[in-house]
């Protein structure tokens, strides 16, 4: 499958196969290195951790050697083409280093330098200029304001930080947002033991972009998994694509998208705005696109390891085996917080385990060991825990085995009877793990690191340690959640419509809040069902419209200048009579006409709706994401339980339908007493088209929310209907990092 | 302060000083001791580990030297008396061992030996006969069923795994519920560089309870922190008072109670035994009693050692400083989800940062300084983050900094200069925050392990290192929240009625649910108001008794044996005529008597009560902490959304006020505009004394609950009343572990 390039300038350079051959550069040359430059140490250190077996080439006007090596001036003195050029140089003399790279015949460039679209506007020219200037020359640009990368497997790191020795070559794929994190990140890593594929700092992403990276990772067979930090998706609909393929592909992508934290609120006028802020609407779209979001760096690559180093689990009923009764309560507790299941055993494992057991031990699941077998001295390979780890795997009611029972001295023991045991062990453990007709997920009790002893012996046999009960549990939540979803097939790729790079809808919208009757009729006229009304200019004319519409009514000041109504007395609520009625139309105009500046349309009069249910139902632009659809039932609900549901639009009624059942207030609409049940798909079809209503406003859409909507049975109607549309760009700029 | 002693026979031995003396001894010896022992070699390998100085004393029948040292045939053959005997024997074998230890005036014995408590009812008799037996000898007993314990300070490990190395000596304190989770405590602790005081595993806790080893822990000098692993709270009274006494000290308790996965409904004929399961009154006793309460061995060590190893902040307001933007976004994050405020520095803290700071960063906080530094090579001890802190430490508006600088090479350098450099600016950083104006916290990135290099440098200057960004912030919201409580000074101490260790009730309450009329009657005597009622025996009393309360009225079938009334028709709302009264009564009498082996008291007539809102209110028996009071809004607060609140009985009315205030649904009883807000003050007094009622049933106390409680701004009255009693002694049996 191809995916559509980048947009702009530079998009049809970067591809996953160029992107291939850049993370596995051959030939390396540092342009700026001098033997002061503490980035050029970096680079030349990295190398070295990484066992860089081509050449390391310094290039420095000034200098004849730089860390030992003889240095050239200029890139056009290499004798032969670099695969890359790492370059160091200040921004301003960055252009021209280019042109000799060019000139060259250098295919790939790293820019460590800042002062880019971080400073501003003129850096933000200058990174145009820069993006240009590498497209004109035919070369594919990591950067600027990025550290480089590091590719394990390719034993290439033009990295400008330390690489924690030693680097394990593996199935995670990391891209990162932020380049200061790579050597946390990568030092989690090595802690683990957890094997990286490609990690690359993404700098300011003037050509190769964050999904550009998703998409090489995808592609790249020694990635099963992939890691990102994110502090902002500048292309959702791209993003979008690239997160169904990497889930087609059988690669699951664990996020830590950073902004969680509450920020202004937005379009404030309507509640649709709070209760769908940014963060929300990141984990909206990351549930429908199966995206794993964490919350930590450790959650991260846990996550992104148990799912690239273990065979994938079928279902969520989990063994354990542990040698601590302690353990397994903790596990317990962990494992029913993310809804995994420890079931009983079958009774013929739990037989065969007794055969293996001190005769006072309790033989149940979780399964605790205990510490008996450490009574003698040890004269076989296998341990208790071993034969039970054999007996579990075959029950038939489990899913899958948490194996917590590869505890492993801190050093290869002197005693070399006692080493050569646990050597035939862990081969067995391996073999029989690998060969296990469910998958065996093999856990450390704690989150340490991994010894070189450990790292050693299991890593020869394909064994990789979750770190601890609470990370390895939380990761197994997330993964479990993962395969179900993936398995289910999710509710197809929302169509994301992104805020910046929609054409636009039609034009003319006004900005600001419109008036009710206009909003009603936008409403009508997408199909949703919204009270019957009738725009009334004197007293006499609302009540006529009242016998029409039957008493009781509700009376509105219909001004597209005054959006609180009920705050300034501009609502009231059940006039029974024509008494009330005139009345309540003299009092409700005198509000309006108080208002300053405000043209008055009218009062509205509709008729009360008593009974029924009474849910908001609202849609608001998202700057990265584009339009997003919010429901929840009304009042309280809202107000103070933000009890919602979110989808990137467009959505069908069957996701609707979805949504509604999210709600913690879903039994309301179906279960109690007092109210009929509602036609949850006749409410879920006209919540779909009030979504298609405000696709139709295109970038102009800021707010559209009906408040209540209100649903008895199979009656719905739209009782009170907000609209406001801003103009197009009025989106926030983009954050610098 | 003196303590009660623990309850029973064995009580007077233990207290504070023996304890003192036990967890110190100069002389130990290992009864049962072979070289084919797992047990002796590990107690061996122990004391080695600690740097033990005393004589390890291998005592066996059957050999003449054990792991190199001479070995003697029993305890009597002791020249002079040990101070502890760690007895290895099988448990026929204990009970001699115990008059051999006595005979040769041993003080001490830790008993390894399963097959007690755990084992049953003879087990429970044998360790009954053990404890006595070593009472009778004057010995302090640990155990059985234990691993032993490690003292760091006074280097003394009599201990039954292995001890992971170095063993820090510091500031946390450990008791476990569990002897195999030690070893993965300390090696945690050892990975993390976190100091331990003295570790001990509890066992059956025949002689010293866990409540005794808090005692210790509060009076033992070298004890700051308390952490604690627990799988069952013996004696909540005393329990409350040592969590008390240990608030009083500053030294913090942090518990691993594990135990929240749902376990079986209890009471379920009321909401009460729903919503106010075990788990949530432990979590409410913990709040109560201001313990700590964490989800994994991770949190408990890091939340201890936070506390134990750093000044303590006064508030909220937090400076961060690190070198990545990254790091600042995810802590950003994190803190706003804990409550931690990062306000921005003083124009004058900002104007001393930026001198420091490259030209095109931004100084601010939360501050990154940027891979700026790492340009050029070193020549100054000092970086940039480092002046940073000596400006943030300065700034009025901070309570604290978190300070994610102090990341060292994994080894010593071995260039002597730089090695140089990171001494003097380690020496620095130490003094900088020994003597700044607030305590600053130093931070690592990530949860690894402190290198040896590491921990020698920032140990020699007390610096501790916070496990990670995800850690080190979750400790921080538990380490504030702790401070803030013991700052408040907390509700009071809970006076623990415990549901053992309580004499009991009145005798001859019924088992089972009363009438609705007893019911009203107990609440009535304690001064609850509840709605007027009349008990009819005829359609025609119905009516009299209608028209005396005022109609519309409710009918209520009134019968001990029929409890879920609405469910079966026995309620009607709502009459509003006589003939509706009449034939209702009809109606409701009928379905009553249609109900097997009830017996009928009549139809309880009650005036209908509308507007306002309704509560529900109730208090049940839980079986570790006694009488529970649970207040939370009725309907579908209690049920969907299970927003309730409870605290331990008795609660004053400044409790319950409290307790209403952290209710979600909170705005409900103050601020809508349909309802008069509550009196709540009034409320706060009627819940109160519905709590005394509750208390009043003692140990029979199975159920006491209304719902609704309906109130009406100051207008409050119990609409129905549900009391179950039970037997005593119909509490769950002890666990074993």
């Amino acid at each position: 499958m191809s995916l559509p390039a980048a947009p702009g300038l530079t998009g049809p350079l970067v591809t996953p196969e160029r992107l291939g051959e850049f993370f596995a550069p051959r030939s390396i040359a540092v342009v700026g290195a001098s033997d002061t430059s503490g980035w050029a140490r970096f680079v030349a250190a990295s190398a070295a951790a990484t066992g860089f077996r081509g050449p390391l080439i310094p290039v420095h006007p000034a200098h004849r050697t730089v860390f030992g090596r003889p240095a050239i001036p200029s890139l056009r003195d290499l004798d032969e083409p670099v695969d890359l050029a790492f370059i160091m140089a200040p921004a301003d003399a960055v252009e021209s280093v280019l042109d000799d790279a060019g000139a060259a015949g250098v295919r790939g460039a790293i820019v460590l330098a800042s002062g880019y679209r971080e400073a501003g506007d003129d850096g933000r020219l200058r990174e145009e200029r820069l993006a240009a200037r590498a497209a004109e020359h035919g070369i594919v640009l990591l950067g600027p304001n990025c550290l480089g990368f590091v590719n394990a497997h390719a034993r290439a790191a033009p990295f400008a930080l330390t690489v924690p020795q030693p680097l394990i070559a593996g199935p995670v794929g990391i891209a990162l947002q932020s380049g200061a994190l790579a050597s946390v990140v990568l030092a989690f890593a090595r802690s683990r033991a957890i094997g990286v594929s490609t990690l690359a700092t993404m700098g300011n992403e003037a050509m190769i972009g964050t999904i550009d990276m998703i998409e090489y990772l995808v592609r790249d067979e020694r990635t099963r998994a992939i890691c990102l930090f994110l502090e902002q998706i500048s292309h959702p609909a791209r993003f979008a694509l690239s997160a169904e393929e990497a889930s087609s592909a059988g690669k699951p992508i664990v996020a830590l998208k950073v902004g969680s934290s509450p920020a202004g609120q937005r379009a404030a006028l309507a509640h649709t705005g709070s209760v769908a802020g940014d963060d929300a609407v990141v984990d909206a779209a990351f549930r429908q696109l199966n995206v794993i979001r964490v919350a930590s760096i450790e959650e991260l690559l846990s996550t992104a390891a148990l799912l690239g180093c273990n065979r994938w689990p079928r279902g969520r009923r989990m063994g354990v085996l542990t040698a601590s009764g302690g353990a397994c309560d903790i596990v317990a507790d962990r494992a029913s917080a993310q809804g995994i299941e420890i079931p009983a055993f079958a009774p013929r494992t739990e037989a065969e385990i007794a055969t293996h057991m001190p005769p006072f031990a309790a033989v149940r699941n979780p399964l605790d060991v205990t510490g008996y077998f450490l009574a003698n001295q040890r004269t076989s390979a296998l341990t208790v825990i071993d034969r039970a780890l054999d007996a579990a795997v075959a029950d038939p009611g489990l899913d899958f085995v948490l194996f917590a029972g590869m505890t492993l001295p801190d050093t290869r023991p002197r005693d070399e009877t006692l080493a050569a045991l646990i050597d035939e062990r862990i081969a067995w453990l391996g073999e029989r793990i690998a060969t296990a007709p469910i998958p065996v997920i093999p856990l450390a009790m704690t989150c340490v690191d991994v010894t070189p002893y450990a790292r050693d012996l299991l890593g020869k046999r394909g064994l990789h340690l979750l770190g601890g009960i609470e990370l390895g549990i939380t990761a197994l939540g997330h993964a479990l959640r993962w395969l179900e979803a993936r398995a289910a097939g999710g509710e197809g790729r929302p169509a994301v419509v992104s805020a910046n790079g929609r054409p636009g809808g039609p034009a003319g919208w006004p900005a600001g809040p419109w008036s009710e009757t206009a909003a009603r009729a936008l409403l009508a006229r997408h199909g949703v069902p919204v009270v019957p009304a009738e725009l009334a200019d004197c007293a006499d004319a609302a009540v006529r419209a009242a016998r029409r519409l039957g008493l009781p009514v509700a009376l509105k000041i219909c001004s597209a200048q005054i959006t609180h109504k009920s705050d300034i007395g501009g609502v009231l609520l059940g006039l029974a009579t024509d008494a009330q009625v005139r009345d309540g139309f003299e009092r409700v105009r005198a509000v309006g006409q108080a208002v300053p500046g405000a043209r008055i349309d009218g009062v509205l009069v509709t008729p009360m709706r008593t009974d029924g249910v009474e849910l908001l139902a609202g849609a608001r632009l998202d700057p990265a994401f584009g339009p997003v659809l919010v429901v929840g039932l009304g009042g309280v609900w809202v107000e103070l339980l933000n009890d919602t549901s979110l989808r990137l639009l467009p959505a069908d009624a069957g996701q609707v339908r979805r949504m509604l059942g999210e709600l913690r207030g879903a039994p309301l609409l179906t279960g109690t007493r007092d109210t009929r049940p509602a036609d949850l798909g006749a409410l879920a079809d006209v919540i779909s088209k009030l979504g298609a209503a405000a696709i139709s406003l295109g970038g102009a859409l800021r707010a559209l929310e009906v408040n209540p909507l209100w649903v008895h049975g199979d009656q719905i109607e739209a009782l009170d209907v907000l609209v406001i549309t801003g103009h197009e760009g009025e989106t926030r700029t983009e954050r610098t990092r």
